[in-house]
């Protein structure tokens, strides 16, 4: 599995829409992707399902849902770091709009998943968030005003290149997802050309037709997106 | 794996102590005394190590340590009942004091369980507080007044009697565990001779010098104080 | 300040919508018509508003939105029984939809408001959590189906005589509200003349073109209904 | 009421310990000694006593021991900034351990709070969690390692100069409260002579055999530590 993010990349988030067979096959069409590519792609999967998809694919970052800062010990129904990372987690989501954590917690789950190198992909819903995550040094921070959501309206660029512009300003070395409403391979494309380091898709692809076929465009996107910037 | 639950049943719980190997070489020491003796036992386990377990043993019943109610869809970062099932649980802690829950939403998880046919440890914290639950109908009710967690100190027959008779007389048919300070086999045998359908330990056997013998010893104890009571 | 409730009983809610003047003048218009008909009538406010509502009135039921279960001590940021009774609360609302609470403190709460003579009118969006509730001997339940806040669509008569008696079978003092939907005078009427102990509304009198009348022509025809009942 | 800081400041803080007539007394003591050393001292009271304390006080900053981000609306059990501030509060508590926030949230409460222009003590449990509040731009924050609550051991000099530093590089507007484990007015004398830029206590005060005499005796002993500081 890789160890290191290469830009751009992609997030495949099925959230809890799939589990079982119909989200590893999906796993393995990303795992090719990435494979052909050389690209870094993250698939998230529930938590009992990590195991099985991180033993069917070896180019993909299986990812978490998310992640508590806990230390093995008590902590019953908590999701416990270094039983995420035994099943072949490397990423996991924090802070996500679906699960929004308390600052302090969130701040001990980047400590803790960078002793386990987990990469992190923090969610902000706020410019101003966005600045307060960066302190705590994540991998990524996926900016996602809240209001947009599910919309399928994206971000336009005065809010990307002021997201990228705040966010970097703290650190340079966090990535900067965005993904606000991507819901079709021009969105991709259009979110990639306008300065983003990565961006994914949740129900632009499990409501799609053909998913496989969407995952497949998108990631496509991405990577002609960013040969275009490249000359 | 078992589908109906004999009594007297034990829960091995430990809880976030144990994943990986450590936490497989004393399922299946559970798994062996299942098969031995016909005996209900759970073992709970970290989500992402669930189908590990599942996979590797037979006679255990394998037991998240919370579950949300929720069907597939968004749900990002909750624990998906669709996924735990397929991984291989039959059987979920819900309302634990270190997980407590909403009320709303511990309706809606025993909801949920019955109808994947996954058994509810339910937890409650005071006798009324095990009658409100008893009218939602979980499968087995544990009666740990919070007070005692952790302390090394049984309930009493006196609490025991009236948990029983609490609960029975809402409705029969749910099963009682009584586990707040189980920390010896003699602990076992005392509170399944006073009348508990079943129990349960955590720290007794991850913190004892010899884990195995220690969950050995307390199944055993369980078999002999039920025997007892038969004569 | 009534200390014990007759049916049938109206909840002016305004929820966070009012507080200062504006929710004082129709306190006080509440005020004059619990004294001239007699009748219960809770009116909740903003726990910094409690004590203005309650030094300016002498006939409603001054009620608080929430109230944790907790003692003078530690417990920042939380909300203090006795603060409340001291600002003249006599009642609080409990697990509201829109702050649910978890069921060991949910316990918790209606256990000190007994300490304190508080009310408790603690709400339940199914049948089967009603029952729970039920189990914890509040004074009042409030059966409200989550799905049908804020539709403007009242419970029908199965639904009202079905909670009726579910709630009923398990402790007849317990007294029933419902109030999904209410938004007219008529929609009182039928909630009443369906047997609901009691009723209330917000959005459809803070909503109304003229809260004050909308008030009064709700409490009438709660009082219109009873009285046809009797005959 | 006072509308702008001025350093040292002291914050009585009695958390849910006291309410109506013994918290009035003590918020008395307080008012007098803001009107005689023209001193900014922020005392705190439960949600229900802010209106009874502002009421009777003139001198002292009324403090909410939180406050939700909410507009008038829904909102129900929320504690909503507009009745607060009716009630006299013009600072509120954020944060707290005991009552630790969602990042988002916490990020609402303090836009909130400038728009009312109540002022924001936000509490951080490390140098780490304070950066990241500074990015939101509260007025004061409060280091707290959440170890030290309720010790009486006090942060310790490099302790405070790092957290000062850390916070001021960030944005040299906040106030840099330290309050872990006062205790005694030396505890107060030498948290500011180290560069505080106010403290404060809870349980040194409201578990003194004398609070009123432990209260005037440590507002003093930050004034003289502040006149050593100034020559």
């Amino acid at each position: 599995m890789p160890t290191s993010i290469t830009t751009p990349f992609f997030v495949f988030n099925p959230k809890s829409y799939l589990y079982g067979d119909a989200l590893l096959n999906l796993a393995k069409v990303a795992d090719q992707l990435a494979s052909n590519y050389g690209m870094s792609i993250f698939v998230t999967a529930p938590f009992a399902d990590i195991s099985n998809i991180s033993e069917n694919t070896s180019n993909i970052i299986v990812t978490a849902q998310h992640m508590d800062g806990i230390d093995p010990g008590r902590g019953m129904g908590h999701v416990l770091p270094e039983s995420l990372h035994r099943a072949g987690a490397r990423a996991t989501f924090l802070n996500h709009a679906e699960n929004p954590m308390i600052l302090s917690e969130l701040a001990k789950s980047i400590k803790k998943a960078k002793e386990l190198k987990i990469q992190t992909i923090v969610c902000a819903d706020s410019i101003q968030e966005a600045q307060a995550i960066a302190k705590l040094s994540p991998d990524i921070i996926l900016c996602e005003p809240t209001e947009l959501i599910g919309t399928g309206q994206t971000s336009d660029e005065s809010y990307i290149k002021a997201t990228n512009k705040a966010i970097k300003e703290i650190n340079p070395d966090i990535l900067v997802m965005q993904a606000a409403g991507i819901s079709t391979a021009e969105d991709v494309f259009k979110t990639i050309s306008l300065g983003a380091d990565g961006t994914g898709c949740t129900s632009g692809i499990v409501k799609s037709s053909d998913p496989s076929k969407m995952l497949v465009d998108m990631v496509e996107s991405a990577i002609k997106a960013n040969k275009k910037e490249v000359k």
